[in-house]
């Protein structure tokens, strides 16, 4: 049942043969690696927005334009250093790859924490976003928002659970559908205004005040916008998927990446100065300026309403095929749990998905859906880790002082340089807004990898073949076999026989919590001749863990004594209806397995 | 560090012998077992004007009038009819009891049904209200609004996991505060408005229209206000409660109840009127009286809605008590999971209390913590099982023919009767918006019951030593032994030397997914001498189960042979480390304790 149900959901399980990484070109690269970078765009505009206006009225649309400038020179130095990282890291260099090689342990775990923090807020911002505007257009499901967005949530697990490749075609689509819409606004909106004379209705709701650009204030905006430089890393990340050469291949995917969002959030910055936009609650600033540019309820603005929707689950998508993949490498490396290293059935990091889906659901669950209040949390862990992986690609040129070094030294040099500034503006600007909570976050993700890390060391250490020490096995030490009964039927016996065939020092153990049924189980234990003894311990606190290891410690069994218990386990053959049987068994076993001494037989008995 | 959690949240185990069930007298009786049918007389005044003020305007407070003498009407037949259950049921006879022993069981399984989904419903909505209040104090909190009302059901889990004896005395004082403060407002604004010639303002949002109150109008008025009935039943559940005489105290609680409902509900839709509240979602009925009567952000006013969260989180809490009971008589007569009859370490029906409180907050998420969406499924269930334990009555009467049989009968069937149209009322009125989910739940339900019923029947069965034709053993038959090994080192040695100590046919068993892991084990075996058969499988897709079934499978072994399977487990000392190993074994010993002659040994290795 639970194997069909996973079947029609995820599909056939795949050979290890299956797996090859399909590779892809110009045009599908930068549809799938430049989602995130290109959506972020889309609401950066506004965020700005948010700081300016309660604080300068409608000066904030000049001003505007010098925080947009602003954002795109820290674009540019960025693209140049990315250039770069994506020529000595040929098979993808993310931030926690190359701190790891040039910076050492600690970097690379603080790098891993933001990331990882990083693309769960990407998913929860995203399909929030995603899900206000479903219902923008849909008014009736708001009291389900929260449901909603779960949906969109589990929807993307289950796709990214059957794997990627067979849906990587129409995840093109989305994202050129969007920079295509996009830019027909930004033409026919500047057309509108330059050329047709068009008015734009006076701005509502824009506060009568004139206040000055201060530097703090700048900051402040610069800081809110910085947004929309997230996600621009994941090319580099992903040069290793391109056809060859790799490399060239995702430079000029990177170079697209920047023209197109010098023309979009150019585009859209521009035009919320023309047609006043002003940010509120109820409808983004995108959407405000699309119903200008193409008129109220029609067509073209719905179409950018449902643009926007799918490129910010695009986006989100990213994060459920980044955060697997770099969780897989940080577990290889032996800081995260093992199992993020296993490829699932569809061969896809199926652990990895599932704990992002996870901790997504709770974030969206637990801060009620809003994105709004999820964004300050976000740009910090971003910068953090551009920084460090500029700052590891200088100390790579600094060790290998191959030709032209100085030169490269000061491109990265500088974009880390500008990068630890941001990260320090955006932090102290919206540290009382959540940005704390990043802070006290990545501190404890590096201690928990460290604490992992150590765990796995020990553990090998201690199982080690090295030094030969093998633990030593007397024949008669392992024969004394307990039976835990709590009635007697033929579960209990067939545990019984099965037990007398292999030691003949047993006894079996009841817990006494009802004088009539003990009463009872021994006339039957007297009727039926189990010539097996029958301890029989009353319990008080209706548990059986605590006189079971009561009575092992009163047998003074030496240290080397091995004590088998043998526990007759009732067993549904349809596996649902195993809910309805006590669980002591599986209590008894996973307690009890906390002893060094005690080995633990479980014979099933099939209903 | 569990162990510890638990009992820093819940407190020392208690003794069984330490059970005992305080019996209250009139006054306690009162406050804990009327929480429920008193806090929604809060809210059915509004539910009434809801259904009348868009279609009537200002003439329904003139219908309000008649919808209200209707309801105390219905609550007096209640009344009565409950009187001669409470004599009947010295001990507690709740609808599923009463319906149980006078008719049958499939009428049984729906009141029981009814009654679950109920109580689930009592917790959400009570809870939802409840944080509605809190938060209309501190709006802050509107973004955590699900978050908030979850933490609510969380705390009402653990005081009741603590067992509800210790903090009895507390419930009862929420009760007389708000029968208290209720009944000073009503007093008050009667005296402000006939007496002291107050004028209240003109109602806001009152909608031009002066439509007719038609029969449906009427009905549906009707049925909505009925959800003031709703709890009163808790009494004759509660009787056994009741400090001697039992009945006689019941009963005049039941007397008391009454007369509170009727000064309550009768003075509220009184207030109503004569201020001229007007429902809206942002302030409930009550709070608009409040403010009228004791003036704006007047202590009063806010000691109005802190009286009222608090016993809605009584009400809440009632559902606490009173469901696991249920449930565990349910699971005593097998048609529910037997767990539910086991008391945990507070001697409190642990895992009833834990059930309601996942399903309530299932509910909460689902409905985005907005109690206006479950209203509708609430009444219908609760008037369902009114029906059914007054059928059940009636019956008894026929049966017996005791003394005044006919007149009694008479009385329980009028009952019966009434809450029958009641319940087709409010199930025709209320099905579009909610009620048909009721309609699918309850059978559901009752299906699910039955199956368990049958499950534990067949198990009965199967298991039973009637018969005595018990399994027998060959001994020889038992040795095969299985021991799985992904790699070499110590556990899986010490699991190899235990295994020799049992059996002499042993094999060791390793699926290979990666081929130089394998080739490295091979070594390692030939390099320590291992003297066990090594096999080697391998696997495409990843996975241990299916080779290894199919190599046991392979084996041609007799049905009489019992295959034993060694599973080496490395247990971490401190358990939350469990989390970062491979959890084959556990995965291993699930799948293959479904066939029927596959023991599992599991071998422990602490690190």
């Amino acid at each position: 049942m639970f194997y069909k149900i996973k079947k029609l959901l995820i599909g056939e399980p795949l050979k290890s043969s299956q797996l090859h990484h399909e590779k892809f070109g110009i045009f599908k690269g930068l549809a799938i690696l430049s989602s995130d970078a290109i959506s972020s765009v889309a609401y950066a505009c506004e965020e700005i927005l948010w700081v300016l206006i309660p604080i300068m009225g409608l000066l904030a649309y000049q001003s505007l334009f010098y925080v947009t400038i602003s954002i795109l020179v820290l674009l540019s130095i960025l693209i140049f250093s990315y250039r770069q990282t994506i020529n000595s890291y040929p098979k993808g260099g993310g931030s926690y790859m190359v701190s790891k090689e040039n910076l050492g342990e600690l970097p690379s775990l603080v790098a891993g924490s933001a990331l990882t923090i990083d693309y769960v807020l990407t998913v929860a911002v995203s399909s929030c976003a995603g899900s206000a505007a479903i219902i923008s257009a849909v008014p009736a499901l708001l009291p389900h928002r929260v449901t909603l967005t779960v949906l969109i949530i589990i929807m993307m697990t289950l796709g990214n659970l059957r794997g990627v490749r067979e849906s990587a075609r129409i995840f093109s689509i989305p994202t050129y559908f969007f920079i295509f819409i996009t830019i027909i606004m930004i033409a026919i909106g500047i057309i509108k205004y330059l050329f047709l004379g068009y008015v734009p209705q006076p701005p509502v709701g824009m506060p009568e005040v004139y206040g000055d650009l201060t530097i703090i204030l700048f900051l402040k905006a610069f800081s809110a916008g910085c947004t929309a430089l997230t996600g621009i890393e994941a090319i580099s990340d992903g040069v290793a998927n391109f056809k060859a050469p790799a490399p060239k291949n995702a430079k000029i995917v990177l170079g697209l990446l920047f023209l197109i969002v010098v023309i979009i959030f150019g585009g859209v910055s521009y035009l919320s100065t023309i047609y006043h936009a002003v940010p509120n609650l109820e409808k983004t600033v995108v959407s405000q300026i699309a119903e200008m540019v193409f008129g109220k309820s029609s067509l073209m603005f719905y179409l950018m309403q449902i643009a926007t929707t799918l490129i910010l689950i695009m986006a989100a998508n990213t994060a459920f095929s980044d955060l697997p993949l770099l969780l897989s490498f940080i577990a290889r490396d032996g800081y995260a749990p093992r199992q993020f290293t296993k490829r699932g059935d569809r061969l896809s990091y199926s652990n990895g998905i599932l704990a992002l889906a996870l901790l997504a659901s709770l974030l969206v669950i637990i801060f009620n859906g809003e994105s709004h209040f999820l964004l300050p949390l976000y740009a910090v862990g971003v910068f953090m880790s551009f920084t460090l992986s500029q700052t590891g690609m200088v100390m790579k040129w600094i060790r290998s002082k191959e030709a032209g070094w100085r030169h490269k030294a000061f491109i990265n040099g500088f974009g880390a340089f500008i990068t630890l500034i941001a990260t320090v503006v955006i932090g102290v600007n919206k540290f009382v807004h959540g940005a704390w909570m990043v802070f006290i976050l990545i501190p404890l993700g590096v201690f928990i990898m460290k604490k992992i890390k150590r765990h796995y060391d020990t553990t090998a250490e201690q199982l080690t073949m090295e030094g030969n020490k093998f633990p030593e096995i007397d024949k008669d030490l392992v024969k004394h076999f307990i039976v835990p009964v709590g009635g007697l039927n033929r579960s209990v016996i067939k545990t019984i026989n099965y037990a007398k065939c292999l030691s003949n020092d047993i006894v079996a153990f009841h817990v006494s919590t009802d004088d009539d049924e003990t009463k009872k189980l021994k006339q039957k234990w007297e009727k039926y001749k189990i010539d097996v003894p029958l301890v029989i311990e009353k319990s008080e606190y209706r548990e059986i863990l605590a006189p079971l290891e009561a009575f092992i410690k009163a047998q003074n069994y030496s240290e080397h004594d091995i004590i088998t218990l043998v526990l007759p386990q009732i067993t549904a053959e349809k596996l649902h209806y195993n809910a309805l049987h006590n669980q002591t068994a599986t209590l008894l076993r996973s307690s009890l397995l906390k002893s060094r001494n005690i080995a633990v037989i479980t014979v099933p008995y099939i209903i």
